[in-house]
């Protein structure tokens, strides 16, 4: 019960943030299987300062462009409405975000119109991994695009990384094929 | 010279027709290499009849839900700018549809704001397979997602189609996972 009523994440415990979508679309389940000393929330808008990218740059290429350009990113992202759901795991006491995931959602003209939702750049801060965190983003973030309609979810992983997402009810079905633009293409910053 | 002036598309071509997005994102290259009875646009208001639906259908599960909410789908996309490309081959002849497919552009937070762009949904009339109209869906989609500004293309195939989209300039990336949602929602009509 306390650990229901300490993990979970209610409106009271967001008083001033702007948030990418509302927090009931995080799963309660999830939020009450956290370490009570972590928070799970939608992204909000003063997430740069909270070290977003410093998350997401164990991940991948960051290019950081600095706090404006990220915010204009952020309210680009918003501005298209049920289409982008990026959730953060907050340490309570130190205020900085530990792990980060996205799921947008793709319309169809296939499947009675249908959705897919489809699950990007999951990161978690390595001095906090081997907590099931990873599991908690794919969890939260399932939940979302189940809670939206679509009719499935999916992600890309290398091979590594196939017995994980088996755990979390995801099964192999194709192959990613990727082409990369030309270099000069791929880095010009966009405007 | 007057295959290029026979195969591609102009403006003068499509003097009433209400497109996706504007026909100059459609790669002359691309329109030029196409048979001269055939049409590559973007996707109009009014392709329903011209049997979208009807092509998709031999890709997948389809289930045709009638033109209104057919054309309510189309403009949901259009709302989300710079997000949807959907295109279709045409017969000019017959005014069908015999080829379609799909890019939409993800934004990112990763590669200074990158965005990346997701091939999905392509399908060719049977009828009208052995004319390279794949290739040309899939270059005239790659040739969109990196004029707009993607540092990389992605799609999903199975490993019968790898050596195809290899032609197409793709390599064999990571592998993708799925979940499919349970029975309930995934039968549950959109509203």
């Amino acid at each position: 019960m306390s650990i229901i009523n300490t993990a979970s994440t209610t409106r009271a415990d967001l008083p001033s943030l702007d948030l990418m979508f509302p927090q009931e679309l995080i799963s309660l389940e999830v939020s009450a299987q956290l370490p009570s000393d972590l928070q799970i929330r939608p992204l909000a808008s003063t997430d740069y300062k909270r070290g977003h990218l410093d998350v997401l740059s164990g991940l991948s290429v960051v290019n950081d462009l600095g706090e404006v350009a990220w915010v204009n990113q952020f309210h680009a992202m918003r501005a298209t409405p049920g289409a982008y759901f990026s959730i953060v795991i907050l340490d309570k006491a130190s205020d900085k975000i530990i792990g980060v995931g996205t799921v947008f959602i793709e319309r169809k003209f296939l499947r009675g119109l249908g959705s897919v939702g489809h699950v990007e750049d999951i990161a978690v801060d390595k001095n906090y991994q081997g907590k099931k965190l990873g599991l908690r983003i794919i969890q939260a973030l399932t939940h979302i695009s189940e809670s939206s309609g679509c009719y499935k979810t999916i992600l890309n992983c290398n091979d590594t990384n196939i017995p994980f997402y088996e755990k979390c009810g995801y099964v192999k079905k194709e192959n990613e094929m990727a082409k990369y633009a030309p270099e000069r293409v791929n880095n010009a910053p966009k405007l």
